[in-house]
């Protein structure tokens, strides 16, 4: 399991006066940069030196309870399933100040070649990462 | 089935070169708001006059190709279920150019009490704009 | 002069009540994207078929009234300034029920060589389209 | 002078691979909403509680580097200007790995009475913060 931290900003907030809902998904991919960069393998250099990429086939996620402008989060980043060229990560995102559970979220990589953008084996090194998160 | 239109602007695209995945709600939500409107009740008038309002549950995305900067797109939103409290939407995310199915979405929303923030039942009035628009 | 057509969306909104200040420059940029597109130039094609590309070294906007989800837009796009590898384009924001001027924005575009990043001289065929809509 | 940090996201970004230009905006608000929330009036307090609200009515910035996904940002808030219902807020953005100067931002505030709306004097709890980090 990997940690880190968000914050919600004016910008993630509607007219309704809390979050807007695709906006959580953010929290999601912004968690996902921070697992990545962490490992080794920020986006940037994915994008620009590595032969792979992935790309999103599904995402999905649960509100719980509604978020307000400036509240902290702490969220949870569990890869949960992976497949010979997919991977699925799951997100718990807790509003820090009484750690609630106040959405979950779930996405689906296929792994891409870079070039031919035909689907492909995880690279190993990538997938040493995944594996290290795994949940048991 | 109600249908609308949209078009992926350079602010939906990362540095991957498409869609970024949660911009894809956007879409979703944007046609909620043209049908919303185009049945009598605009989302501005929803949170500022009426005595309900209509949260998002839970939300989720299919990806089926990529998506450009400058894709017209072509949205059907189909009314999936109406519960007593709930309801089920699904939108179908066509390419114009060529009307390939590009991407799916569902969001699931409650109605609850402008005031109180209770659940309430669908009002009546919305209701019968959403069983105008099921899917048989 | 270049007409086009927006709408202000949930997801331009926060917590506020009103539009969130820096999505005015969506407006302006999706207009952008229009004005480009509809002279021969979208911006998909800039990217990945012309040898060259515009960067924003420059961005202002006024807010002269506040702005509402589902607000529509009529948006004049107008080239006020033509360099050798500058141009500062205006956008006046309409609301469409009064036409009441609700926002103006500016920005200023460099051009750069597509490789080598370097500023060049605007390319006469796109010099060409600016110089159509250029203020009198 | 307030002092905070940012990160380039992948939802920043467009596909030109920096950043798209109105996202910059987002790093001067996401700072003046951890200088506010840090001064004892966090923008749910303000927006919920206070009787007064501001709003912007002129936002500018200039470009000075390319920005990627994953930059770590150092971003330097300071009040330039105070007057009777107005203030004038800049913003220097530097690339933290090589505190190099990245972009500016300036903001400009006009304080409402939170009910009429009307233009109000900048309350003296608030300018007080405002005059603690004022440009010397």
């Amino acid at each position: 399991m990997f940690k880190t931290k968000n914050r919600v900003r004016m910008h993630d907030t509607d007219m309704a006066g809390i979050l807007y809902f695709a906006r959580q998904f953010r929290f999601a991919h912004d968690a996902l940069e921070d697992f990545s960069a962490d490992e080794g393998f920020p986006f940037d250099q994915i994008f620009h030196k590595e032969n792979f990429v992935f790309v999103v086939v599904h995402a999905e996620a649960d509100y719980l309870a509604p978020l307000k402008v400036g509240d902290a989060l702490d969220i949870d980043l569990i890869i949960e399933k992976i497949g010979n060229s997919s991977f699925t990560i799951v997100y718990k995102i807790y509003r820090s100040v009484d750690h609630l559970l106040v959405g979950t979220a779930k996405t689906v990589h296929v792994t891409l070649d870079a070039t031919t953008r035909k689907k492909i084996d995880i690279p190993p090194q990538f997938r040493k990462i995944l594996e290290k998160h795994l949940a048991s």
